[in-house]
């Protein structure tokens, strides 16, 4: 294919977002391939490099690093992992996302690999699907390749709502864990509740962390993407062999973190980014197994993306934030 | 064996160190052997009882994890562990380590369950032998069960000279690693370079770490028992995919942890302590079959015990401090 003018959410300067404008595609290069968006879904990610907290950013770009759309008539999602290489435990060091630096899927068409291409879930829309690829991969390294979460254990989501906690929490109840949640949003934990969790607490509470030892009998395994002071309570939560799988800081630092209550119960404390290709398979067939119906916070029009950009600066979504991609 | 009198190293309050006395020992119980003790290594964790910092202590106690003797005519050492469990991953409940609650090997004598004995390594005198099982088997565990060394990997002893520090050093190197050590006294790292260290770093030194980054590369494995501040730190000099593994925390808890280091480098920090069944026969069958000589820092006679004590008060020594039990 020439190279040729399509619509996209061009972001052309920090702490501004992305606005429907022309971009000129460059022409194919051989092993590539062009999709035609139909949705793209929206990532913490995606906000964080609007406010410039990402290195490497080159302007104007195209961002959207979870996409659905058709590709030889078919309807298809995407891996976003680009270069991930040979080693499941780390990602090499050429290793990016999907949207930023290469352009991503806030476009009306966008460009990849031929390899980075699956078919939908058949259960999915191309809406859901599109909510899928980065948070259900991130989820599921996190509670299955690093968390190895079985059947009856007792888990932990500390911080429900986020796309990758709440996909962590629908893998490990279809995993059949015993799956407990927090949030500072009591409506956040009665939709927990009704989706399923053994039981909920609020971090906003006093010695929220006591009262859910008593709950719970504590916990083999605790996802988390907070860190910060908060971390140490997990520790506290810890039964003997736990695991802690985090893939976030967004309370910053670790502090005040005991490590007598580690090792005297044996506790492994995992980081975990993103998959390897492998996850990202594994992670497909266990949702095409389970019929995972990612949870939708919203569903707007790519004309509305600021409204979808404030949801993400407010943290106040359940699951994720579609955009339709359009004329 | 009817229940009589012996000499033992005997504990009978905080604040002081045993002194050599009388004790009755008991009946020998169904399943249990009597040892006649040779030497006994200690380990700070008999220094810290004798400070209160054990809960549990009742007196009068006779401490010693570290056995070596006669059973049967023949030369043995004991393994430490008393009702590890049936969990590799972690100890059962019921978990102790010979030498307090139960009386451990500071005395002529010493009971203990049959299964607890083992052919002491041909290779090693009694007095080196005592010197191996708490400190070799919590080393073992952390190097290789957790830590899973490999040859040719990068390696960091963070802290050198106590005993499993010393014993995770030489093991390292015995698997074909590339073994970097730390220390604050350049005693103890000019003799570390003397046995084998590939590089050595003085903590006290500003931005030590920086420089040891410089000089190394960074780490695939690293081996902490300190803790508190520094550990962040030791976050910094992580390769990707590196494992960090603590087995105590003399520094206090830790402070100002980068979450995002850790889960972007895909870094697991595993907590351990002392180490299962398996982990010591395969600890014992490592150490014979590669000839593992313990770095002894002083052979003493039990009747100078106090200044044995005194050695682990101040950490001034580089390996194991040993007691001979005589008359």
């Amino acid at each position: 294919m020439e190279k040729r003018s399509i619509k996209a959410l061009v972001l052309k300067a920090f702490n501004t977002y992305p606005a429907i404008g022309e971009l000129e595609l460059p022409a194919l290069n051989e092993g590539m391939a062009e999709i035609e968006v139909k949705a793209v879904a929206l990532n913490r990610r995606d906000f964080y490099i609007t406010q410039g907290l990402y290195p490497g950013v080159e302007f104007p770009v195209v961002l959207g690093s979870d996409v659905s759309g058709i590709y030889n008539d078919k309807e298809v999602i995407l891996n976003p992992n680009i270069n991930w290489g040979a080693n499941e435990a780390v990602q090499s060091d050429a290793y990016h996302i999907l949207g930023m630096p290469s352009w991503g899927g806030m476009a009306q068409y966008v460009q990849v690999a031929k390899d980075r291409i699956y078919p939908k879930p058949a259960h999915l829309t191309l809406e859901e699907a599109s909510a899928l690829p980065l948070a259900g991969l991130t989820a599921f390294r996190a509670i299955k390749t690093k968390g190895n979460c079985k059947a009856g254990e007792k888990v932990l989501i500390n911080g429900i709502g986020g796309g990758v906690a709440t996909f962590a929490f629908q893998f490990a109840l279809a995993m059949g864990a015993e799956v407990y949640v927090t949030s500072g949003s009591d409506e956040k934990l009665n939709k927990a509740l009704q989706m399923g969790a053994k039981g909920t607490a609020n971090y906003k509470a006093e010695n929220w962390h006591k009262q859910l030892a008593k709950d719970s009998g504590g916990f083999d395994l605790i996802i988390d993407s907070a860190g910060g002071k908060g971390f140490a309570n997990l520790a506290k939560l810890c039964r003997p062999a736990a695991r802690v799988v985090f893939y976030g800081g967004t309370r910053g630092k670790i502090e005040g973190l005991s490590p007598q209550i580690l090792f005297w119960r044996q506790v492994t404390v995992m980081g975990t980014t993103m998959g390897s290709d492998k996850d990202f398979e594994d992670m497909l067939a266990f949702v095409n197994s389970h019929k995972i119906k990612p949870v939708i916070d919203s569903v707007l029009d790519w004309k509305e993306s600021n409204q979808a950009f404030e949801i993400l600066k407010a943290s106040s979504q359940m699951g994720k934030v579609v955009l339709r991609v359009g004329e």
